[in-house]
């Protein structure tokens, strides 16, 4: 049931985060671009994760407040686009507990329905930051997540650990609050500090 | 029987629109690349939705004359290769209806597969627009829908109605006619007399 | 079980060719996304193909393998990675043998869930070169199957013959041996003779 409220709660963030993110191309994007944009970001995750799953049906079409989040979204987006863009800081507050929220969801259903460890982690990571990819690609961007402080590093490392401690028979909620945290507390020293995994082939590759 | 002898002009039409497109990056593009926009063009949309509805198997996959249709398309693209583009008005037409048929059979499919109604529309959307989005991204451009003159919104109107009508029982046929026609006539008038959603953010928002 | 360890050693490649890609991009990609790329070029289109099919589970989700292939080929690349640019040659060499085991493999899996054969080649394709589509549209450029030397073309080929050999009830494992056989060669001479599809609407239209 918690779990339910925060998918919603992460939804109607993802859906903000991909509103504004074509609407920096101003000149380019009409309201409906932006909604679908929005829309895009906030399903594309879960959408591609339960059809590589098979989990049939997928939420967005059997629950109807999913389309109610990213509609209120949206909606609160136009209302508060002059002053949200000050909000920038909540906003990444919010999209990192989405993306921490969205990697546990993803590692859970996909273990439930008995998938290997290895490959839950991977399609917890993909529930998290895939709505993103399809968001950057559709902007003709490449996805952020490539390049990014600390962010697919941070959805694995708390996805393996969330393997790990199920497999030791520690009660799920707690691992999952756990693990959500600590993706959470990683993600915002990360950006805080400016912390990044060293470039591939880079000179200075001593911070890995 | 109708809605089947239309699919496959849509198909047909469809084709001929991702092949046009891909010529156009005539530097680049050879034969085989002009012919596999085509066909991503064509079955794209449809085929996303089946996956997101989990409707197996995939109509192109059991029925070959969807194929058939696509490579008459793209045989006639290339004998008619130098006139085709005088009939540009032509193909929009076809397109139109194409978009306009495409909508509906695919709000019409997840209705009877249980979505709710606005899921549906939005799957009727992404059936009749997801083929184009995947043509524009293959070929390295903001996607058309995201811009263009009153698109998706036709669309959208169509599909909303379209659910209107079958929640006030009203016979499916003659819901589907009426609301294809009002896809295609809003496109049209759209064109003609260049009207578009205004820019998000852009200085005048008085259109909307 | 020849073709299961055929399949291992496809991915491995895929894996180098897709990392090797990103870090072309050197000052954009840091490990994660160099690996991710890697990962997405390995099972991209075997995935794309079973969700289209609706063959469930697919197989990195089932079959642990897969993933220690993918890690260890990323490992290779890593360490091997001051040398590796001097094997493209060696790497050409299995990608291609990539491509033909993941043509053939795609076709058999299509035929063996009651595809007709016309589109059964077409995920054949689909299975051989969308991990390279995805590779590529992720890195924002244009997918290189529709540009490149006799790639698909080839692909197309060995396909068809496969299917045809079937028809004439010619023994799979044999049918298989020569058509992966055939699209190497095809590839090979290809890219040793610099042959190429000629340009769509290019004034030299004569190769064809």
């Amino acid at each position: 049931m918690l779990f339910y409220w925060l998918n919603l709660i992460g939804i109607f963030f993802f859906t903000i985060s991909g509103s504004l993110a074509a609407r920096d191309k101003k000149h380019y994007h009409d309201y409906f671009g932006v909604f679908f944009t929005g829309f895009l970001t906030a399903i594309g995750g879960g959408t591609l994760r339960d059809m590589m799953l098979g989990a049939y049906p997928i939420s967005w079409l059997s629950d109807r407040n999913i389309l109610i989040s990213i509609i209120i979204a949206f909606g609160f987006t136009l209302i508060f686009k002059k002053y949200i863009v000050k909000l920038r800081r909540t906003l990444f507050l919010f999209d990192t507990v989405g993306v921490g929220i969205y990697t546990i969801l993803g590692v859970q259903k996909s273990l439930e329905l008995g998938v290997n460890p290895f490959a839950a982690v991977i399609l917890g990571l993909v529930s998290a930051v895939f709505g993103g990819v399809i968001r950057d690609t559709l902007l003709n961007e490449i996805p952020l997540i490539f390049a990014k402080e600390i962010y697919a590093t941070a959805c694995i490392a708390g996805a393996v650990l969330y393997t790990t401690m199920l497999y030791f028979k520690i009660e799920a909620n707690i691992a999952a609050s756990v693990c959500m945290s600590i993706i959470i507390i990683i993600r915002i020293i990360a950006v805080k500090y400016k912390l990044a995994l060293p470039k591939f082939d880079a000179g200075n590759e001593t911070i890995d």
